[in-house]
């Protein structure tokens, strides 16, 4: 299916979607931080049609988000540059909102703790520069020169 | 097209994913986050297929992110709900990202700033239970309940 491309939108967030946008991308992203770096270990844990598998790989690779690189078995590996690390406060956020509205009749799924002292992270939040939490009306957007 | 749906998949980001993952949705939330209410408003502002536009808005009433009112002029109107804003950190999270690795030539397109003072609100940025930045290697996942 041909999709309008959002790559002539000027938002930052139409130009973060036209990259992370698609189906499975973020999943895939969200595998390769807890480690997951062959293309065999992703389709079995996603369940996902290998040519979508290659399709998407592909793409965060050309992206700069994955780096292919020959592990030491000399078979291919996928790991996330400094750019796809970067995508951790989107992967945080999703999660925490899934957390709250859609969260499992058991309990807690994961919860993401810091490596120091165990305590957990805080909840993904906006905050003014002098640390205070604001509410979504409390912010406004300012145009720069890109939308003057 | 069908897609295999992410429901089953026991993990918050694919929950969410599962309703703001399709195309256009979080374009939608942040139109409405703007100020856009109307249906024709929304067309306009996106270019987007009628029929398309009309299956994402329904579908955010039904999930309850948007609710469906009747404005003064007597013309339906569709405002985010609280589940629906408190989807701003994820908006706000991939803008971040897309500024700094789409950036416009001729500079900033949006800065999202504190009513209070005009000053730029925080990156977002993923932080410990006292306030420290934590860099992606310095948390970890604990599994709850639901995952054991």
């Amino acid at each position: 299916m041909k999709h309008k491309s959002f790559e002539d939108m000027n938002c930052s967030l139409a130009q973060s979607l036209e990259v992370i946008g698609e189906r499975w991308t973020l999943l895939i992203i969200r595998d390769a931080s807890f480690g997951i770096r062959r293309f065999d270990d992703f389709q079995k844990s996603l369940g996902i049609a290998r040519n979508v598998l290659t399709l998407r790989l592909n793409r965060l690779v050309d992206e700069a988000i994955l780096e292919k690189v020959q592990g030491d078995s000399g078979r291919y590996e996928y790991l996330l540059t400094s750019k796809g690390w970067d995508l951790q406060p989107v992967l945080l956020s999703m999660t925490h909102w899934g957390d709250k509205y859609k969260p499992h009749p058991s309990g807690k799924r994961l919860t993401f703790v810091d490596r120091v002292n165990g305590k957990p992270i805080q909840r993904m939040a906006v905050r003014a520069a002098d640390g205070r939490l604001l509410k979504p009306k409390e912010i406004r957007a300012k145009r720069g020169p890109a939308l003057k």
